[in-house]
């Protein structure tokens, strides 16, 4: 377990100091790539991800075994505006059905073998309206931090994480203007399906919060316009950094949580790739961002970390055929 | 079991009477879909592919438990042109690397919970040379039809064919070029590698070959311009179809076999899906033309199933949720 998190400036630290891959497990792997039985490159990115984990893993050969789906539920003041297609109450009655193993991330985290826990953040206190005030203090902020930075299980060798929360593709366009600029419009969508109504509406409260909150360092981004389901996903997503565990980025939501830590350290998700290009329009615009290359696109926009546990299985079968697979040798097959 | 072909003409009249998908078990889980805990069309394309499924399974709320991988392997008459950067002997090696559980297909089977079987088909006696004949005749077709119409288990709730044959590309571009026309150029791609001149080459080898076969019949471009393994696998998918088995698609190759049957009979691939888009040029346009967008695509060019084994686990992804999801109602959750 990592030691806990004591403050933001220590949090700040660690994401600057973070340890980057194994050059020389990197450099096994790349080697060993060249020797399996196939024609050079005919695995296409399946090659790529299996040398990047290598490098993260330390092991030219590595196996996954140990999957772990983390979601975090939180609430959103922000629904007040009028946000969301779901009453606010849906997030605690998903975390029942979470518990209960009545969700689809419950089905795709089985189907990808991963181990999933749960962890709702005081539900019963959600975070400020952030067209008003802040959406968290910095202690609020510190502590949904360090929910998921103690969530990461240092034994697993993968990890997705995902949310619910009520409104929440709100505060995530509203980070991704505050990072990345543009015009409000440029980053809200109909989440779960506001009409055209209710995407105007969305739009304004976006643009009113980051007019607002002026600061566009990423802790502050995501502590004024952020909310503690999203907060713990960047806690976790650093957290895996520290232990060398690659991790698979879900949609729109994760990735904005995603996108602060690279706001405060520019190398802070080389240990990410993205999972999936959600239906979520603005989706695809922040991953470019980021330089990340989506490994799926099927129209998911569910959150949850589904699309993320559903590459799970992509990582999985590059990694059993770079580990698995006979080298030319091995098999006495003529190599061209 | 089927019982076996007996000749062409019943194969291509089995093919024209083929069993459509089951009206009231794909309507019920159209309302199934409805009622899960999720927001309308959340998980995008997973719903459309789950539906799809029930309906082939004639069954509103299936399993996927007992996928079948099966690769065929085949020699080809036209590699004396020079098509491929590898030597024809690699094809008998890959087969022995595929018994011994070395080669890709072996580790993307086992990660998707598949059972593997391959079937080489005299090897030691290529095709023709279809610059110069016919590939086949008429018997040798209907035994690499019969090969594969064999192979698939009934048992089996889902197949995945794929194809070992040094040199396969030519033949499958050939086909294509048949089958839809254009230039040989746009249906001719670098196969495992080869270099500019090797392409040109190729090219020209494709349009010597579709210029003496003049037929556009389906099974008549299959048996002059293809390869034992190449009707292997249009056979199995035309058992597959029989046997009410869905199939997902592999890569250019399999889609080209795949299209051959589309030509004798227009609904003839309704229980297929694309499971990815090769790295080989014209793969991305044979899918196209058969209307049938992939599942992924992440520039694998191998052949050997490799795509559509590493589709097993969406598909499976997709039916876990559809069938193991809770409704509202179970959950106690609002809907909106």
């Amino acid at each position: 377990m990592l030691p806990a998190l004591t403050d933001l400036a220590q949090f700040r630290d660690l994401l600057g100091a973070a340890p980057g891959p194994d050059a020389a497990a990197r450099a096994g792997a790349e080697e060993r790539n060249g020797q399996l039985t196939k024609p050079p490159g005919a695995l296409g990115r399946l090659e790529d991800l299996a040398i990047w984990y290598a490098g993260w893993r330390g092991d030219a050969r590595p196996r996954i075994e140990a999957p772990q789906v983390i979601v975090f539920a939180g609430n959103h003041g922000v629904t007040a505006q009028g946000v969301s297609a779901f009453p606010a109450e849906v997030t605690v009655q998903m975390v029942m059905n979470f518990e209960h193993g009545g969700a689809a991330i419950n089905q795709l985290a089985r189907a990808a073998g991963a181990r999933m826990d749960v962890h709702a953040l005081e539900l019963d206190r959600p975070t400020q309206d952030f067209t008003q005030a802040p959406a968290m203090t910095g202690d609020e902020l510190l502590a949904a931090l360090q929910c998921g930075w103690a969530a990461v299980d240092p034994a697993a060798d993968l990890l997705v994480v995902g949310e619910m929360g009520i409104g929440n593709t709100t505060p995530a366009a509203a980070i991704a203007h505050a990072l990345f600029g543009g015009a409000a419009g440029d980053w809200t969508g109909r989440g779960t399906g506001v009409d055209d109504a209710g995407l105007a509406n969305k739009t304004r409260v976006v643009a009113e919060g980051v007019a607002l909150h002026t600061s566009r360092d990423g802790l502050e981004v995501l502590r004024c316009l952020g909310g503690r389901e999203i907060a713990a996903m960047a806690g976790a997503i650093a957290a895996a950094r520290q232990l060398r565990i690659p991790v698979i980025l879900d949609g729109f939501i994760c990735t904005a949580a995603a996108a602060a830590l690279a706001a405060v350290a520019a190398n802070a998700l080389d240990h990410t790739v993205a999972g999936h290009q959600s239906a979520e329009g603005a989706h695809a615009v922040l991953l470019a961002k980021l330089g990340k290359a989506p490994l799926l696109s099927l129209g998911l926009r569910l959150g949850e970390g589904s699309g993320g546990a559903l590459a799970i299985n992509i990582l999985k079968s590059a990694v059993a055929c770079h580990s698995g697979m006979a080298t030319f040798a091995e098999a006495g097959v003529s190599d061209g």
